[in-house]
């Protein structure tokens, strides 16, 4: 009963699994190489479907969007794929629209348009500083990190200088990577523009007690200097598909439904145990994989106890996304008549509320443009950190799909509605281009509709809504990825973390690489980076002089 | 090498712990009955120390009160053991001082009394309901839970007829125990009388989303109708080390430091496998131990295995303690001087705050008079839920101190004040009665100690409070513990469960009791009340009948 033996085990199939199978048939085309997935399909947390009787647009219930200016790395990539992609399957992007001063702001039970913020400080029922009153959230807490590291938000710094900045800066005489953001921002700015800063920036865990010194320069990429965001036309998941697609004309091989139960290293050669009872001989074996889908398979892998601190210097932070669709754009009349008579429409951005869903995203076409009339769809609710408890009895609880071998749980007492009923259940638009998962795979909990539908309502000032046609959820707090993004532990030296992780034991041919531990947490940008990092070390494993100076040109600048 | 063997193992020397070894010594004399510990002390999540230079005051860093008219069970304990305790050791209580009318409600910057929920409406900022207004946080609450079980707020009900009628209560067409508290509340007031009843009332993990079915009637016995809280003079640890010293008298054996690290049943008898390298072989097995302590055997212990879905119905939820002791009781200066002149200080109860800190105790004198003078104690925060969140980067990491067999962290930046320093580190004020911990064991982390002084200082309006002289912490969501008491999970049928998990397994001597599993949950009644079913069950074991009427006359009622 011989083992199949393989070269390079990758064991995720996520944007930095697909990445590095891709580069590593590139530079090893005679080597046997396996991307090994858990779920159905390839992707990761990019996971793109069609929503029912609205061709124009995709529903991203993963990630969805790039920071063009700041995120060399996928904008990098995007561009070589294009150069091999044939006309047909170019990847295409657009313009995510921002947020526009007329969206809403329902806080506190008072009806504010985002200008408000600034034009009509004494509106907003926060009872702020005079320095923070008359500020967006973005801007008080930029102003806080400009307190904390003097100099960090001149535009001119690249985020690398941004970076080496935090690590040297102290606060009261402890290093900032000792400090919790929340901690410091408390020291800062008052109790009242913390809250504000929390409840109209849409986000809850972003300005949680994640560590400061990571904290910092990624609020800034994200949040602080003229962000320029781009979506995509037809789905972000079409990068790891097309990364796959090329990685198997090359000559690689993806298994799909191979999920990892364990993993041991001797006498040179790895031997991965599958929860389906196939055991694989690899002799080089990297994790392309979150923290939580690493703690899943620790107990069953010695090498992974030997470096539980490393793997458990990230916390996986929940977050759901939930989309509906609806027979018209009816959150345009929320708008206002200007002095000219004219009618302004809430029509692109979002806005945002203190009630649970947080925030709401008047999704686009394909293009980028609003939806004016005609089929439209909303992400109803994207929400993260703490008022994700409030949605714990309506939708699933997180770890029992997985163990059962789905990649997401199934749903009880599914929300169907009109647009559902014509398709009975089945697929009801056709995959476009690579994409093959279907909206309705991924159906919403008929209570949780309910409850959205109505916060929904309360907070656009209608007594009236239209019924939702359809809804499609993902929850990232599930098992085995525990969370949408990750966040650095306070305590931790994530640059050490970071670089010592991705070939974490010396002498032993084990690499980690994702999102989970990158610089750029919750971006595919970070996903690229440590992959990046991890095949510096992959290719040159002995020297490590060489080593060093490989990474150090892998950074962002 | 022969296994020592017993007759009757208990693991877990909390209340539930000893109490079932009292009980079952007295009626098994004869039998080999052994209380293991995996601590130096006895009293679980009770402990209660001397603060240095106070002799006049007991820290309670875990429970500190019964609720006297509800809590039959404890009531009648301690009279038992004053019966059979030598005058010198009498277990006294006092009346805990409820929250006075001039006590303050800092909540979203604006300085409030008490008081002013009921006297001045408009001045508290929160933008409730017509029929909210007016009133304060726990009325609000039961209020609506009137809405939601019509008839369940009449005082005439006892707690048994108020759980039915829960239990036979639908909303929406949904049983009650398939819904979430804060869900439930969500439909029958407004956002904003939700956030000031959480704000105002302190706790953040009793209107979350735990079982509706259980928190109704659960938050009427403690918030709701009437609540007559009683302290105790020497502490509230006494009440589980007379039981373990009236257990030893009778010849029970009591093992400290002795922590399960799991256990098999075959062949009619249990092996039990400790850290510490010991085997003992015992015919009964009672683990009086919450949800995570359990967790922590599972992975070791194929029994627990086999009732994951029962031990996995609860939530831990973490909870800390904080006090700190002053030269004077400063916060009297923050009272008011009434229209006769007089002046109306703050000195008992307790002021609340949405900061992170969330409540502040005026700690009592041991007879529950407040301090008017002289040296004084706070109970500076006492914090769950969320908050617990921001205290993240300034204190120890919850699951590491057990892992090295220590029952708490160690404080690796300990808070030093004057009182201190006086004792070189040693303990302070030699232990009162039975009591054996001492509060130098409990150290503050310094930097926590700082921002508690700092929004101490905000939430009383003070430019200048006194330096800290020392200061006690104890958070219970480190491990074993996990949380300061256990909540219901959704869906869960508790008052099944409740006896299911007594005696989990046919035919095997295998008992669990605790608050985690009780109607009582985070109470010592609950600790009691599970102690009692499983007796019940343990005295009983082979007939059905029987235990059922045995279960029902130890609801309390």
């Amino acid at each position: 009963m011989a083992n199949e033996q393989i070269d390079i085990a990758i064991v995720g199939g996520g944007v930095s699994g697909v990445y590095s199978a891709w580069k590593l048939k590139k530079q090893f085309p005679d080597q046997k190489i396996v991307v090994f997935e858990g779920s159905d399909h390839i992707g990761g947390r990019l996971l793109s479907v069609k929503p029912p009787e609205i061709p124009n647009m995709t529903a991203e219930l993963g990630g969805m969007r790039i920071l063009e200016n700041n995120q060399k790395l996928i904008v990098g990539l995007i561009d070589a794929l294009n150069a091999e992609l044939p006309p047909a399957e170019q990847i295409i992007r657009y313009d995510f629209p921002v947020d526009e001063p007329q969206n809403l702001a329902y806080l506190r039970g008072e009806y504010l348009r985002l200008v408000d913020f600034v034009t009509r400080p004494d509106k907003v029922p926060y009872n702020m500083s005079f320095l923070e009153k008359g500020n967006g959230p973005g801007t008080i807490i930029v102003n806080a990190i400009e307190q904390i590291v003097p100099g960090i938000t001149n535009p001119d710094l690249t985020e690398e200088q941004r970076r080496e900045m935090t690590r040297e800066t102290s606060f009261d005489g402890i290093p900032l990577y000792q400090w919790g953001f929340w901690n410091l921002l408390y020291r800062v700015i008052s109790s009242e523009g913390y809250q504000f800063s929390m409840d109209a920036g849409g986000y809850d865990s972003t300005l949680v007690n994640w560590n400061a010194c990571d904290a910092i320069p990624w609020y800034l990429s994200d949040f602080g200097i003229s962000p320029q965001y781009q979506g995509f036309t037809n789905g972000f998941q079409q990068v790891p598909i097309a990364l796959a697609e090329l990685f198997e004309k090359d000559g690689g091989e993806v298994r799909l439904e191979h999920r990892l139960h364990g993993f041991d290293y001797a006498n040179g050669a790895f031997t991965l145990n599958f929860a389906n009872g196939q055991t694989i001989i690899a002799g080089k074996l990297i994790l392309a994989m979150p923290r939580r889908a690493l703690d899943l398979v620790l107990p069953n892998s010695p090498q992974l106890q030997l470096i539980r601190p490393l793997i458990n210097s990230v916390t996986p932070r929940p977050l759901f996304k939930l989309f509906t669709t609806y027979a018209n754009p009816w959150w345009r009349i929320a708008g206002y008549t200007g002095p000219d008579g004219q009618f302004v429409p809430v029509q692109s951005g979002r806005s945002v509320t203190d009630l649970p869903l947080r925030q709401t995203y008047y999704w686009p076409n394909s293009d980028g443009t609003p939806a004016v009339n005609g089929r439209a769809m909303l992400l109803a609710s994207y929400d993260d950190g703490n008022n994700t408890g409030f949605w714990d009895g309506l939708r699933p609880q997180r770890a029992e799909a997985w163990k059962t071998g789905r990649s997401h749980a199934r749903i009880v007492d599914p929300f169907i509605g009109d647009d559902d009923k014509k398709t009975n259940g089945k697929a009801v638009t056709a995959a476009q281009g690579q994409l093959n998962q279907t909206w309705d795979e991924y159906q919403a909990p008929r209570r949780m509709v309910d409850e959205v539908a109505r916060q929904l309502q309360q907070m656009h000032g209608l007594d009236y809504t239209p019924l939702v046609k359809s809804a499609a959820f993902r929850d990232w707090g599930e098992d085995p990825y525990g969370g949408g993004w990750n966040s650095w532990n306070i305590g931790v030296k994530s640059w050490e973390v970071r670089d010592q992780i991705t070939n974490p034991i010396a002498g032993t041919p084990l690499y980690i690489c994702g999102e989970a531990y990158s610089d750029a947490q919750g971006w595919v940008e970070g996903a690229l980076q440590t992959a990046e990092i991890m095949l510096g070390k992959f290719l040159t494993p002995s020297t490590n002089a060489k080593q060093t100076s490989n990474v150090s040109q892998l950074q962002p600048s």
